[in-house]
């Protein structure tokens, strides 16, 4: 049994039904919440300070959000100052986690933190978790997963911590303006209301009112000053530029092509894509036939990149519904125009609320480390099992939009990216439609109008047992025994909180 | 014992204790919801499909809000649809009603409702409520106390009925545009929070998504399209305009000087007024005293009318604060300017969050159907015991301002309005600071300092003693008889759900 029953350090296991198995009438838990009197501040003088307010102990969780990405400095502020408070045993919940948050593995050496949860892990502390540097397995769930478990309770937070562009002494936050603007604070959003504390940290402290206000003052218990949130610079992630790669551009060009002949592709059209290369430079080929075509679109969701504004800019889309700028391009967007919405991790991929963005997508072009015969996609560990991500929206996405199209090269180096069986599963290949690669297209039989669709559009479609076949040629390092009974050092919750794999430890 | 320890139809009652008296950590309540399963629509046909599709059931509790005020067309087509529906014993948790919802006493004869709470109560629904028409007991809280007992699950909402100006097929809400834009749906984004089922009614259903969002659509259940969500000619009501009767603007003027001098007239001065005729001149009055002094301020908070724009638009206040548009010059400041914020109930007045907007107030004008010698102020009946209207956000603004001014004329007719005991007491005495008559000010006594810088200003201070035997003489009417063992209509509850005062039954 690869997934078992009980998992120590996580508890029982709800395992995975199906994409759209766990819906209908649920409950969002009952919130503490402590009421301040009139006529005081909020402003404490520093994070030591925010600790004592909160009343931290030993064992809490704490919440942070990845808006400031590589750039942000607030989740190692913190940790600072819970190691200095001689905390141990706390817990990490983050919407994502980057390379600058390095400083975390000796916090968990150390025993400050002995419990992590994450949507994606990038750098170090991916690499750290896959070596067991966790008495327990992390909790990866989706964006939308992160978001239900708040508002289920299934994952109480005892502090969130908001990284605040702009912030006034009552509470009052705006990722729009300030040193460090970010733009929509969407994660953020899900979390203050969640949380039992809340503490918003800001290196632009404005009079009060700080209009426009993003998070009002009443989710927010203490202020916070510090020098600096983080280095906006660092916002851009590698992940958000268009590919210049050849092979990446085509796959990116018949992917908007997949797009154009699934009839999908009519006045309101809505789309996503990942912040991938291929992903983006697809997002432009697909601008250019709506030009052609004279279609003006509904929405575009995300994390909003640069290529995507470039199209909202152009009216390709009427809307933008977004809850992260990748860029600074996409920041500058939010604060100019009104059509460019904010929308909370909720609203955007929450599987359990009453209808979250991506039920409303047309098409969502996503990439994939790995992705198997049954469509399932890995975008979780490489092959070598080492954490390299998480799902992010990716999972989400899959599951909401009509039309979801994974698009990756065949191999990538020694490693075939089309495969038996995926090293870890991310995405349930029930939630995706299409598969393009250099090497032709697949379609899952699930949908086989589509597979018609495309052959009538002169496109390449192909089986996905013919693009495995010839990856294993092209590339036939075996693949890592799946079977093994190292300990597990990751969860993988999909969307609805079910248990879809588990990561387990490599060697150091 | 004018309030009993038990109410029938209200249930036991945790007698007021003090203003600031039920502060710290609360919960809030366990929230039901229902999933909305991917490429589902919202919309349905009639509000009959709605009131089938929320399951909705004898007993039930629908909440209404009032932002289209005595123009709303929403809450008396629910109730027909209700009717219609043959159901029975229903509870009408409004935010308040107006002589428009006259149609809800004939709902109440033939028993489709049962139960009502409102903040305020305005026409035939108010006389019918005082003649005994229900058998259980009103429920009048405040603004901030309705968004407490939302959040608190002391009043548990089966389904929300959004009056919403604009809206789309899957529930993304804007009141700012629209055939019948109403500006800010403060009061609605409370109820949808709480709600098990939120229903949007609207009569501008236009393409996804209706950017801007207020509501958005992971709040909302089902949207159904009407003809006319109501007449937005009828949202000023006659309560909204500047006086010009030379009494109350000598009253108003006085009021302004009494801030002027109480020391909080500085840069970052903040105010709110509420809409009543001396009132609103008494804003035009502090604004000409800004201007003269180079202040600016930082916001206007309420319930916002032209006047208050004024002053926003001459630069006069950085920012407007607003749950509720008040009128048309309201709703077009809201629309065309960033700083001019909505906010939600509870961020507005709730004394069971993380700190609300009121807490903020340096100075509030307010006014009173009755103020005594304890300084409580009456709003909630006249001195005949005939309900009249009701707190709204009186007692919040009064807890949370710095500075509570209560301006009215000593007499108005045969009434005394400065009286030895209220009729029935809305806002407690130790929460209003200043009383400006016709015939002097006086200070809560709780406010030494106040009185001095008064005094020294040259302002006619005198006592609520003298203020009150000159009332008498004036206006010698006996008062009504409070001690009674007449039915109990309607509990008055402060805002943190202590009950303050009860009104009983009148003769029809």
């Amino acid at each position: 049994m690869r997934i078992p029953e009980t998992i120590p350090g996580y508890g029982p296991v709800r395992p995975f039904t199906g994409a759209f198995a766990n819906l209908g009438k649920l409950t969002r838990a009952v919130r503490t919440v402590h009421a301040a009197p009139s006529g005081t501040d909020k402003v404490l003088a520093d994070l030591d300070a925010a600790i004592r307010a909160c009343d931290l102990r030993d064992g809490a969780t704490l919440s942070f959000h990845h808006h400031l990405r590589n750039g942000d400095a607030v989740l190692n502020l913190v940790l600072e100052a819970a190691a200095r408070a001689g905390l141990k045993g706390l817990t990490v919940a983050a919407s994502a986690l980057f390379p600058v948050h390095a400083p975390l593995i000796e916090h968990i050496r150390s025993g400050v933190v002995t419990g992590l949860a994450a949507s994606t892990i990038y750098g170090p502390v991916a690499r750290a978790v896959s070596q067991g540097a966790l008495a327990t397995p992390v909790l990866m769930y989706t964006h939308g997963g992160r978001a239900r478990c708040v508002e289920s309770g299934d994952l109480r937070i005892d502090v969130a911590f908001v990284a605040a562009p702009t912030a006034d002494a009552y509470g009052n936050l705006c990722g729009a303006v300030g040193r460090a603007a970010c733009g929509p604070m969407g994660y953020a959003v899900t979390d203050v209301q969640g949380a039992e504390r809340v503490v918003a940290v800001t290196d632009t402290l404005v009079p009060y009112p700080a209009v426009p206000i993003e998070i009002g003052q009443d989710w927010v218990d203490f202020v916070v000053a510090v020098d600096s949130i983080g280095d906006p610079a660092q916002i851009v992630s590698g992940t958000t530029k268009a590919t210049t790669n050849p092979v990446a551009l085509s796959i990116a060009d018949t992917a908007a092509k997949v797009i154009a002949a699934s009839g999908l592709l009519e006045e309101g059209f809505s789309f996503q894509t990942g912040a991938g290369g291929a992903s983006l430079a697809a997002a432009a080929f697909l601008g250019r036939i709506m030009r052609e075509r004279g279609i003006q679109g509904s929405f575009a969701a995300g994390g909003i990149t640069a290529g995507i504004v470039e199209l909202f800019d152009a009216g390709l889309f009427r809307a933008l519904m977004d809850v992260q700028a990748f860029d600074h391009a996409a920041i500058d967007s939010f604060r100019r125009s009104e059509a460019h919405q904010t929308m909370s991790a909720s609203m955007y991929a929450n599987p359990h609320n009453r209808g979250c963005v991506v039920n409303r997508l047309d098409a969502t072009i996503l990439g994939a480390a790995e992705i198997d015969r049954d469509f399932n996609v890995n975008v979780t560990t490489g092959t070598d099992g080492v954490i390299l991500g998480g799902s992010g929206g990716h999972a989400d996405t899959a599951a909401g939009s009509k039309l979801t199209l994974i698009t990756t090269s065949l191999v990538a180096g020694a490693h075939a990216k089309v495969v038996e069986r995926v090293t870890t599963c991310t995405t349930p290949g029930e939630s995706i439609d299409v598969l393009v690669t250099d090497a032709g297209i697949a379609v899952n039989p699930l949908r086989g109008d589509l597979a018609e669709r495309l052959t009538a559009a002169g496109l390449p479609v192909t089986s996905i047992e013919a693009l495995a076949a010839r990856a294993a040629e092209l590339a036939p390092a075996p693949t890592r025994d799946r079977g093994g009974d190292g300990r597990i050092v990751a969860v993988v919750e999909y969307r609805d909180g079910t248990v879809i794999d588990v990561v387990r430890q490599v060697e150091g």
